[in-house]
């Protein structure tokens, strides 16, 4: 490809034919579009129409919005899954022991670093592209399906053998900005639609007002004061769960009270990390991928808002990814146990409704690891003698928050007295179990004897833990 | 490297330890600094003092302020160079046959052709950093040897074994804007100074006053604009040479009167584009090193001036570069001939006085290449019957214009209408050569029988041509 030639192919189908796609290739995407991506549904799609079959699917995550995979599963045009995260119909196929060869459920630093040793080869990386011109610039800004950066897509397009953009808003050569250059990218497709914005901005993305869960969110905020981290050049993650956003205001408060600034905050971005950009409380913010609109509009205008790849957010064997430097990370849970091991992959009765995103890879990378949960759920205790499915290790968690208080993992013994001077309500993890079991009952004990369905490789690559059918 | 400490190391010494460089290997520079790089020099006295030997230098182009490489040559420190481009001391010392094993003349594009292909395997690649953070992060816009987009600098991080950062400008972390980032890093050196701003922007910046130049600039846009490329997505680039911004300004003229805006300038980027770019005449820039701090502080802050990679720039192997989509490219000349090669590589007497550099890349990539060029030089006629060294081959060029006339490659006689209808003075190449040849007295002829002191290799690797000692 040396000429100046336009790279715009009529449809997909092409596109799969001038990437020489057959039976038993890997193929990829990408979740900047999340339960709102049109895009992976219609590559299967041409894919089952061409009559190719075994493909392995390298996706960064799945949602709800993919159920058609399942289809494919079954016909035998999809045989292999290597994902960060599922959830919705795949994923409840997959819990049912349906598909022949377990799922690998890798990490998103985890993914980078097997792209870019070679350990997991992509032959067709497709990239969701909001906008895109005809010799292969792509952004996520422009367009109907405008998400923020690709920050995952990022490293597939610099690895996999061929590189698809389709996009629904193919714009004048060239492009302006730019998030992936046309130097990686060697075919481009126009299709009526990418995706359905209502789907892509779907997280969670305002503070809890449960009275619970916003105690959770004081009492962690008290923890990453009284941690003594909170100082100029502060770092932060948190998700966009609605305790997580919960914690951002708190912090807010008690940045502006103090006059903090901090260096930087990542994630997965939110309007509530734009608010503190706006308001000075952080100097930048590196984005992966953005969680609602105003973090789109953002990394549009604010050249403080700035743009990382996978590979710099989280993948350990890089020069020093991101979550390296991250002061305080702020997590969820489904289950946490007495040895600080939390499970964000399975619930309660061992289905499938998650899994690692970076949640592994910022546990590994904090200085201090909080994982903010209720003590029950609907199905039961969430704090347990023992995980059901080991996501992220204890001995990378700091300290667990509940709404009766915090729990400080025992290697982190530095921070105990911290805690107390401070008044946080501190409480031994095995104290957070009995009050806990003490709230609801534990469920009946899960089938150990399924056959494995899924295998989950920890960010270096090393299998942590299998995950059994439910049957 | 997985923990988030700082990369910073007292001195370039415990930096080669750190890298643990050995007698044999390879290091590479970049010339973003130009005449004013003062890393390389530092790079080398470090080795030297270690007793390191046999070193192969890769690099982008050596300048004079480079003179105590020949020392190390002479030493033994040193043992072969790849280089795009050299002048000064280094150039005088390889051309009178001292080096024994000869110097490996690159293009900008296939330079980083060889290195993302594994042909040119770096051990430690040395980024000259205007402005750094303690772990990694850093750009070319910020402290006193700010010179712009580090795009030669890109391509060497990605790809070496080590990669060491040099710096002047230490500040605090997260730095933002960012060029080159954290992952890519392993180490960060810093210094007091990494070179003299003076020197770093010391290119011809200004148009010709010269009237043979302004004759030759003026035919030049009457070239462009009688190609019928001259429309609304015209794409542009020029060398910083005096003839080159001459024509930027009268294309400037052309493009006003006429209401056209172009796609992009590209370059090596100068004041004369940054002031089009601003002027609304190109929609953006794409910038791969800036000529002059009129550049340097637009790339700061104007988003549509965009960095771009060598590999995006001029790799032919890559999946587009820029130079495939350059509609006219102005190029210089040392030397043309009636095939219409070109030599910009050595002088009338054979010396080595400069490299390709991007010529051979953009005269290939472009749809129409220029060679704009007096019919003298002092030291002779500069239009020949053959060219003393081959750095950009016939076929890739389509015009040369001179203070006469301009001549069309026959392989482009779709031209020769277009320029005869709209008055452009065309000779054939012969006349060209007889003109030049009746102002000037030809040189004796050169030696032929010297050693070889320099290999071309074409921008796809392929040798085209090798240099002789003067001897």
């Amino acid at each position: 490809m040396t000429d100046g030639k336009s790279k715009v192919l009529p449809n997909i189908e092409s596109a799969l034919e001038a990437c020489e796609l057959k039976s038993g290739d890997t193929i990829s995407f990408h979740h900047h579009l999340r339960n709102g991506d049109a895009v992976l549904n219609q590559v299967l799609a041409a894919a089952a129409n061409k009559g190719i079959r075994n493909l392995t699917i390298a996706a960064s995550s799945l949602f709800p919005v993919h159920a058609p995979l399942v289809e494919h599963l079954r016909s035998g045009v999809v045989a292999r899954i290597y994902t960060a995260y599922m959830s919705g119909s795949v994923a409840d196929f997959v819990s049912s022991g349906a598909l022949a060869t377990p799922v690998v459920f890798q990490t998103h630093g985890g993914r980078a670093r097997a792209i870019e040793a070679g350990e997991l080869q992509i032959d067709v990386a497709f990239v969701a592209a909001p906008a895109a011109d005809e010799y292969g610039n792509l952004n996520g800004v422009d367009g109907p399906a405008a998400c923020g950066p690709l920050g995952y897509a990022v490293v597939d397009a610099q690895h996999a053998h061929r590189v698809v953009a389709v996009t629904d808003h193919l714009q004048q050569y060239p492009l302006c900005p730019i998030d992936i250059h046309q130097d990686h990218v060697d075919f481009v497709v126009s299709v009526n639609s990418i995706g359905d914005p209502a789907g892509i901005l779907s997280g969670t993305t305002k503070p809890t007002s449960d009275p619970l869960g916003l105690k959770i969110a004081e009492i962690a905020s008290r923890v990453i004061e009284a941690s003594g981290l909170l100082k100029d050049g502060f770092s932060f993650q948190t998700g966009a769960g609605g305790v997580s956003i919960a914690v951002a205001q708190y912090l807010k408060v008690l940045m502006e009270r103090d006059r903090i600034q901090g260096g930087f905050a990542a994630g997965g971005v939110t309007g509530e990390l734009v608010d503190m950009l706006e308001r000075g409380l952080f100097r930048t913010i590196f984005d992966v991928q953005c969680f609602d609109l105003r973090a789109v509009a953002s990394y549009r205008a604010n050249r403080r808002h700035q743009a990382m790849s996978a590979s710099l957010y989280a993948n350990p064997h890089c020069r020093g990814a991101m979550v390296n430097r991250l002061d305080v990370m702020v997590l969820g849970a489904s289950e946490v146990d007495l040895d600080f091991n939390v499970n964000v992959t399975t619930g309660a009765d061992g289905s499938i409704l998650g899994g690692s995103g970076g949640h592994a890879d910022t546990a590994a990378g904090s200085k201090l690891a909080i994982v903010t949960t209720r003590l029950t759920s609907k199905l039961g205790p969430k704090i347990l003698d023992e995980v059901g499915c080991l996501t992220t290790p204890g001995e990378t968690i700091d300290v667990v928050v509940t709404e009766l208080g915090a729990a400080v993992n025992p290697c982190r013994s530095d921070l105990l007295q911290h805690f107390q001077r401070a008044g946080i309500e501190v409480m031994s993890i095995n104290e957070l179990r009995d009050a806990a079991h003490a709230l609801a009952a534990a469920p009946p004990p899960r089938n150990r004897d399924g056959c494995i369905v899924g295998v989950l490789e920890y960010r270096d690559g090393s299998v942590i833990d299998v995950i059994r059918s439910r049957l």
